[in-house]
């Protein structure tokens, strides 16, 4: 870390910081400035306390760190792209991927029609939420284990593999028992104990960006994920929370293209949460291929007006069949396939 | 609800619409303008499901809602200000109340020596992070068990009541057991089970803000708790993110204003959470005193530098002291009594 | 615009608000809920005066617009898109436009050394600041004249054409002698006498959107231009200012295919201000083309790590290269040619 | 300045990075840590050049400043705090003063009712805008020079100073001749064309702070008032631009104290642009005290429901009486007078 002093600080103040960094274990290398003295602290900053509470000391300006702060997701520790494997499925691999299903499992017709669906035109994996965290306590909260049953029948009858949301620590073990991935959400996205529990479930984590969650942040928060014995973590990018009202949320392609530098977990992309407006969602997806995606998870829905949750953001059938069609060129263009 | 076509919309389309607002259970009021129709839907908008997903029919350009989508923590469902009553503590009454005391519980020499001296001061509950919600999976994650141990014994040495966060679902239990007040931090503001096992505990909740939450939003959360039985809620105003960095994060004042005039419920300000750096503690504290807080929750250390977690943000006991001086003036001036 | 009351006003109190309607011109259409009321006032929102000025009423909750503000930047009131013409270059039809250069003009040799390169590899409009924007007064405030005869120079030779950002109303005749193509910075976005007098110029605009300006704004911006009679506008997204720190600004992409989708205006990506990272340029261009931008604004400088202003997102004449090749597939899959 | 090198850099690596330093006219001092080095850069970050644009090579990973760039403007500069001298109303000392009027000079009626009542009730400034920066071209764009001789009636008539906004360099003149106080809006916060021009002047200047200005970028626009000879420069908080859409703007009370201390120029608050509500103004303006504020700029209007501009957030006559009412043992508590 870097102990930047403020001006004028006195031999004394140094000396009396220099020992503070000592004592906590670095090796500390001042150097003195024109006005202002900085005092480099040699050690491991992922082993050794932070030294960000030096700054209480009034000669203190401000403690940077210098290392990064994530390992096990870092691309410097697995310098190859992880590719996470559902089944048969490789995520993370030359393949591009689609996930696509309704934003939540309203009936077992809805749904069934929707995998048909959704599978004839090219994606791998069902989407639907059984569990759903709703701003508000009035708002339909999802089949529970119901809307579990419908999409183990899904999968049963078409072969697709099944992703859903899991909200609570209690309810890991009996959703890893239905689902192929599990979805951590954008409002779970630093529930520590949550991660940890889908760790220890052994599946796939889909792991969202929170709302207004830095990209550090979201490494670190797949760093509780590794660190607790699961290798199988995708990211997904689905849009941050800025002034912009046109969108729901603003889509940071530009994380993509970071993640995938920084990291070797597979990007996935969520353009319906990210924009919140079907008619946007085609058009976004071009640009996520374009930035290195690894896939896609798409709201569609068989009737978008209807839908008991967020039809504003769901594509109906035939919007998707286009949509599939309109990025094709785009997959092939960076070098993949559908 | 309030449903805008776009312009030029053709008769048919505009009957469309009106047909599955009925369907939905409205009343539809057409009004033609110029170039656009709206189409008022009268009905009781908490109990009906939205019409947002009309906008996935091409003819609809925006759905409005006109009610508030709180019931129990709106001001109009209780006009009187709530009281959280903590044995024979009274939260929202005239009195100001302070709560103080470490960001981690490190040490039962660390906690009595801090309880002692913040109860001298004249705080009422003391706080201490037991489970502590971390960045990274690497940093300190609190004593536990063990943490919730001290703080009962600083309870019974002292006096203080006792606020402590609880992280999660699993812990809500016999956290209840040690604390007098459960906090829920930022990073669970939308974690909805929590919220629902801590109203169920039947503790007083202290509800923070989320980092990029909307007022309405912080509200819908207050009413998972209400509507799960549990009136004893307290708002908590901690700063939300926003692009300034000088500070951790931007304490947002008219928010106290504003949840007192929307709300019944009591509302704390965090202020060392709300920018992340001891030296504005003190005058942050006024601010949320002329703003019409009811309490303050402030982060004390007896040696800062040394803290295990957030140093930068903690004050020592003698600016403490002076800070409880330096806002007497203010309490008096907004008519109340410390 | 809408009116909506708020819940339990008395008769009198919404007779008093349709009298304010009627005398502000517009003819009101009340609607009575259950527990609220709602008046429409119908009547052209673009000439008559706004009714927000009503909430200062206690009795009026909200004022919702329902026109679109914007009328000669609208795709409604041109539903063809804008082709900008620059001599013999078209900007906003099938031909995918590059503009290229640094982002100072320092000196002769490093125009023109980076004029030729650009050309070479496919660009046809030179950038380079003459008049520099910096946030501190003792930074680098541009070559200024010499800047621009700098410029001149440079067109002569390579025959490219000439954009170059402008700062005061006073620089605008001669700037307008000079360049092909006036640019309005992030900074001026809403400095409105600058655009009026860049209107009067009559050279094409490219407005660039501030750095926390909403898209509507950024249109009503445009809107300006128009309005003062110059139609040759281009829209340019670099990126809005949010909590993310890992880059400079956050590209939104989403704000490419809405303001398309809004406006029949070209749109240009500028992705180096847009990330402020030379290692992100290219991956982001690729985006941009994918989400249907006209063109491209990309800082080149022949010694990024020499350069006196910005040269952590300038890219060097190889990068840049490979960066033009690079999104050529993208630009072909989009059904365009460069 | 602080190089950062990335991890394993060659010792041919940190050689060029030093010899680059060197070449810029810093001292170079590395410090090698266990996997990164990093480089200490002496010398005065404000006459020599940035080395931001190190991070273009390859091995560069991040370059950090250790020097604040503003200097007049800075508290170190100049330590006692500066009072702006308007006539013989000072602005900075021990009084606390109040600006106040409406927001666009509608009419000499409009103006001088005004004037009178605020000055009745203790302001010494009276605002009015004559030339009004607004979103859109077909928005009343103020009364111009009819506007500022209305302005001087009411300065003839009441002995209220006043302060309007100046949009255009051109204006600087004109508007200075009829102004006490020139005021530069938030859309102009960085228009250093116009900040230069009223910096000469010679008038006071109040310049707001931009819709997503950093507190050093403020301080930085200052510092262009400063270093062009004019020394009466008052900051003014006039609300950022968040994610929160309760209010128009989020104001940041700890920018008050903020700026307080990091400068010695005078700070006020304008909270009716802060909260763009006119229900809330009055609490707002006793955090603005309570956070150190040298006086408020607040919109007073005798009918806001008719205001032709921003009506929802002025307040009336009675409103403005009790809120000044309602601040003074704010004030008194803070250890100043009105």
């Amino acid at each position: 870390m870097i102990v930047v002093l403020r001006p004028h600080t006195s031999p004394k103040g140094i000396e009396e910081v220099i020992a503070e960094i000592s004592r906590l274990g670095y090796e500390p290398a001042p150097v003195h400035g024109a006005t202002q003295t900085i005092i480099a602290a040699i050690g491991d900053e992922t082993t050794h306390q932070t030294l960000e509470s030096l700054t209480a000391l009034p000669q203190v300006e401000r403690v940077l760190r210098v290392q990064k702060r994530y390992k096990l997701a870092s691309r410097e520790s697995h310098p190859e792209p992880t590719v996470v494997r559902v089944g048969d499925l490789e995520i993370g691999g030359g393949k591009f991927v689609l996930m696509a299903g309704p934003c939540s499992v309203e009936s077992e017709e809805q749904l069934l029609e929707t995998a048909r669906r959704v599978r004839q035109v090219g994606a791998s994996v069902l989407r639907g939420g059984a569990y759903k965290p709703r701003t508000s306590p009035y708002e339909f909260q999802g089949l529970g284990k119901e809307g579990l049953r419908l999409l183990e029948l899904a999968r049963a009858e078409t072969g697709l593999k099944i992703i859903t949301e899991v909200l609570s620590e209690r309810d890991v073990e009996h959703v890893s028992a239905s689902a192929d991935i599990l979805q951590i959400g954008a409002r779970n996205a630093q529930n520590f104990q949550l991660l940890i529990e889908c760790a220890r479930s052994g599946r796939p984590v889909l792991l969202k960006r929170g709302m207004s969650e830095r990209i550090e942040e979201w490494l670190l928060a797949a760093e509780y994920i590794l660190a607790h014995g699961n290798p199988n973590v995708m990211l997904c990018e689905r849009g941050i929370r800025t002034f912009e009202t046109y969108t729901r949320n603003t889509l940071d392609l530009a994380a993509v293209a970071i993640a995938k530098r920084e990291s070797h977990l597979p990007v996935i992309v969520d353009p319906s949460q990210g924009c919140g407006r079907a008619d946007l969602v085609a058009e976004l997806c071009k640009g996520a291929v374009a930035l290195g995606a690894d896939g896609l998870l798409i709201e569609v829905h068989p009737n978008p007006a209807e839908a008991v949750s967020d039809g504003q953001q769901q594509v109906d059938f035939e919007s998707f069949g286009r949509l599939v069609e309109g990025i094709k060129p785009f997959v092939a263009a960076s070098g993949r396939s559908l």
